[in-house]
Parts: C-alpha cells; structure tokens; sequence
C-alpha cells in the first residue's frame, strides 16, 4: 500500500477494496462490519436514540486527543445525553487526496481505543477522498445507536423551578487545548483537551437517580450556550454563581489573553446535569467518584418566569445576563 | 439571515440556532427533529439495517439531480439493498464559509422531496462551517435506519450456482451526466442521472419473491465492480451476456469519447438482483411494472468454480474477464 491516501482509495474499485480489507476491518474487527454487505444488521428493539455530528477540527492532532477520539467520544456523548445507553457508531471519511497513511492509521487506531472505551462497536462506513486542496486533511462524519433504558425520560424540555444545575468538572480545556495547538501558543504547562466518553458516568448517574430531567455536554458554544437552550426549551429561567464554575487556572489566564469567555470555550468531557433539588446531592456524590466528574459542582439552579433567560450573580454579588454565543470565536474546534 | 454561510453557522451559537430553526425544522419538520435533544429517540424493534454514506460529489447540481437527492436515495438504497424498509435518516452538512444560503435551501429541498418519495424521515442532524477554500462547497453525510422484515435473508454472500443476474435497467447514466455537467460536454440529448430511491422496487420484488439472494445498487465502481464483490462474498463465478446488459446511445457514445467502459461508470438508481432461476421470471415481470425498472433484464448467470471471477461473453462470441475497477477514472461521482 503506498504512503499516501490516492484518489483511487475513494474509487469503490480496487484500493478501496484494500482499504478497507487491511486497514477499517483490522482496526475494527466485529461481525457486523466484517460481512460488508451494504447495511449492517443488529438485533435491536426499545426506545432507540440515533444521532450523527459531523467533526472538522484543525489541528487534527490536538493535546490530549485527535480528530478519531473526538468521532468517538462527541457521539457516544450525545446518545448518553437522552440516557441512551450507546452500542453502535457508524464512521464515515472524507479524506484529501494526498492525506498521510499513517496519519489515518494513527486516527483509526485512536477511534478504536475511544470506541473500546466507551463499548461501542464500529458496525458500518464509508470513505470518499476528494482531490487535493478540496478538503482540509480529513473530516470525519459518526452517527450513533443506542438503547433508552426503561423508565429513563429526558430532555431539554424538562427542567423545573427548584431543580439543581450540576456542572461535572472545569470549562473550555478542549476549545483553548485546541486553539493554542493550532495558534502555536504556550503555556507553562501542557494543557490538554478533555475529550472523553461520558456515558460511564451517565449510567452511574442515572442508576442513583433515575429522576435526572436533562443532561447535555456543553460542547460548541460552551456552557452559556447550553443553558441557554435547556433554559429556551424548558420555558424557565436559570441562575449560575459565579464562584461555583471550576475553570482551570490556565485556561483562565489564556482566555483573558485572548479575549475569551470561558463560558463560551468548548468542551469534550464534560456534562451540565439538570436534577431535582433532593437528589443532587446524591447525583454529586456518584459523581465525585467516577474519575471523568471528580470537580463536579452544583453551579446554580433552576427559576420559575423570564423563560429563557440565563443569569450569572458575579464574585462581586452584581447579576449579569448570560445569553448564547454570537459570532464564532473559535471556528474548527470540532 | 445573510445570503452567504458563515463561520457563525457552525459556531453552535445563534445564528447556528437560527439555521436549525429557520431552515432545517422548516424544511424536514417532525416530532424527533424538533425536540432538538441530542439525539432523536425512535421506537423500533426487530433487524435493524444500520449504514452510512459521505457524498462529495462535483458539480453539486447536475442534470437530473443534485448533492441532496443523492444523499437520500444513495441511503436509502444501501438500506433497500439489505431488503431492509427505510424509516430514518441523520442528515449532517460539512459546508464552505461563503456557500450561497439559495443554493443550501435548494438541496435541503430536495433533500425533502427525496426523503417524502422514499418514505423516510429526517430525524437528526448537524452543520459544521469550515473556512473558505478548505471544502469545496458542500458535502453531506446521512446515516440510514430501517427494519428488515421477518424472513428477509439478503447478502452478498447468499448467491448459488444456477441463480440468475437481474439488472434493473441502463447503466452509467449517472456517472456519465455527471461528468458531462463537470466538463462541460453536451451530447445530442441531454442525459440525466439516473438518482433514484430503489426502496419500493424492491419491496415489491421482495413481496413477489421473498427468496432473492443478493441485492446491490452497482455505485461507484459501476456493475463490473458489484458483481466482483459478490462473486467473491459467495465464492462463486458469474457470467454475463455482453448483449444482454442495457446502455443508452448517449452513454455509449460518451464512453468511447472518452475511453471509458459503461461496466464501470457509476450508477445511484439501479440495481442487481441474484435470484433462484425458478423465480427468475417472477421476479423481472414485478420488476417491468416499477418505473425504475421498466428495463430490467436477466443479463447473467451464477456458476459453480473460479470463486469471485467475473466473464463477460462478448457479442462476438468471445470470453473475457471483468475485473474490478483499478484507478479512479471518474472522481467525486457520487
């Protein structure tokens, strides 16, 4: 096989053939995709959540994690965000011509050690290769499968005046990880993105508390964007504290260099948990003890009038409006 | 909303929010889409077809289709193909900052009159921006869903000696109205692709004949590179008629023009059929009555030996051998 990606791996014909025989089938391996008919067939029934995100993060290899993890983790995150328990991703490529066969084995590798980690299975796929210059190395398209357990209902729409906001750990590691990467900026230490799959978690959450109204993973937009469509969909208003939002000290300091809000920062590994006000402290309790949510906090709270409307009572005691992002400060951070 | 994509429309913020609510619910509106959680959820039970596919074809439009037909049905066929019924489709954009919003609505519309003919709904979806000149306009990936019915065995491993080949109609229509659109050739008629949803055909043959062995859609690689990859899955030869596999005027004289092999030109809205010699006859009378395969003919036969060879009896009585297609003589064709 030679080095680099051709225009014939994407043909159907022959190179595609070896493609995906020497490298899709040996990094993933299962009795799904290893029949190679047009569709995969799986033993399924239930209540199924199905999702699909398409990631074009630049740089493709990032602190703390690439372009195949974040495939993994960014969709088994939005199947376990309705508490679907996640068991099937499809992987799709578009890959520029020339793009280095290593670089793709390198990727495939970190999607297989993503998807072991989270217990998925990469069951069907599809690669195109487009000429040089028409695409930005490789773009990477999942969509996911999984089963909502009995018993389990959430949304968006589903926060109600009193509940509690839980926040699993520090905001925009995975947007400042990324840009700095891709700015060649430095920083005493080696920040590194976050970018991990949360549905471990969200099945310990839920198995304490199966009561959870909404969760969601604040990840383009940041946390402010999130609560502001959690707060939209579920026609109430939320209040944050200030000083109850972990933000690593490095993150802190490149965000007032660059002018950025951690708010609005991305993030890859993290959950915003919305929960009754008599279970949060068992919520957090489970929480503190997976290794993905050790800094989890109860952040603010959900309020009745003003539907959607987000709030944030500053160090200083003084109240501002949090609204969702506007512009994009930090394009390619997925 | 601006006339042009923006970075902000993939930011995650607002004016992300604005695209989702303004154009996508607007275009595929249903009850899973526009709960806008994370993931649709779906009530589903049984064999579960699962598959994917990223389209990237260049031009975007082209004489009897364009990017968003092609998404739909180039889907919804890998589902059929399994004999699976379509239920859903993800639908996630990968789109060039700067890319015209007519010409977004004008492929989300199609999408829709697709989706609408093949009887699938839209339930999920994503939109990622990247920077002006690092896509190449647009290109789309959607993930299918669909339900295999009880008693439905099909693969590309099931065909057995004595069966018989079905092709649904003319071959390399698609491929070639492509290229022509790309490289501005005109012939006397103007060509057009042959892009069709193939899901009620074959639940028509299969309502016929629930025995059929094999079923695939002869895309990229055209019908010589199908029919490898199924004589190989059920280590089997076949043999074709030359006379006997349709090709239009248009599509014969364009391929010598141009030094190209029809048996090789993609196709997004034919397919071949491997089925029991005894229901041969059943199976093309259905066939006769659907519009997308008024020319469907018996063009070959399975036999025993030489598992995975391909032979082509050429008009003149001689024999060759069909390989599968090496190189990559017609890019981005789908």
């Amino acid at each position: 096989m030679s080095e680099r990606i051709l225009l014939a791996h994407g043909s159907g014909g022959k190179l595609s053939h070896e493609l995906v025989e020497k490298t899709m089938l040996r990094a993933f391996f299962n009795p799904y995709l290893s029949k190679l008919d047009d569709s995969a067939i799986l033993d399924l029934s239930g209540r199924l959540a199905f999702t699909t995100d398409s990631y074009v993060v630049d740089p493709i290899f990032f602190p703390g994690g690439d372009i195949g993890k974040l495939a993994v983790c960014g969709t088994v995150n939005d199947l376990a965000m309705v508490g679907a328990i996640p068991l099937y991703l499809s992987l799709s490529l578009i890959i520029e011509e020339g793009f280095s066969q290593d670089d793709l084995r390198r990727i495939l590798d970190s999607v297989r050690r993503a998807a072991e980690e989270a217990g998925v299975e990469i069951v069907t796929g599809d690669t195109k290769v487009v000429h040089r210059g028409k695409a930005d190395g490789i773009f990477i398209n999942t969509a996911g499968l999984g089963v909502v357990p009995e018993g389990i209902e959430i949304s968006g729409s589903n926060a109600r005046p009193g509940d509690k906001v839980i926040l699993s750990g520090p905001i925009g590691d995975h947007g400042i990880a990324v840009l700095s990467r891709r700015e060649g900026l430095s920083f005493s230490t080696e920040l590194e993105s976050d970018v991990a799959p949360l549905n471990k978690l969200v099945a310990q959450m839920l198995e304490a508390c199966p009561r959870i109204r909404c969760l969601r993973d604040p990840t383009r937009g940041g946390l402010a964007t999130t609560l502001n469509e959690l707060a939209k969909q579920s026609r109430v208003s939320i209040q944050l504290e200030e000083e109850k939002i972990p933000v690593r000290e490095e993150v802190r300091a490149a965000c007032e260099m660059l002018g950025l809000d951690p708010l609005y920062v991305a993030n890859e590994g993290k959950l915003v948990a919305i929960v009754p006000d008599s279970d949060a402290a068992t919520v957090l309790h489970v929480m503190h003890q997976n290794p993905y949510a050790r800094e989890a906090a109860v952040i603010g709270e959900v309020r009745q009038g003003r539907p959607g409307r987000v709030t944030l009572r500053t160090r200083f005691g003084t109240s501002r409006i949090v609204d969702m992002l506007t512009g994009d400060p930090l394009p390619r951070i997925c």
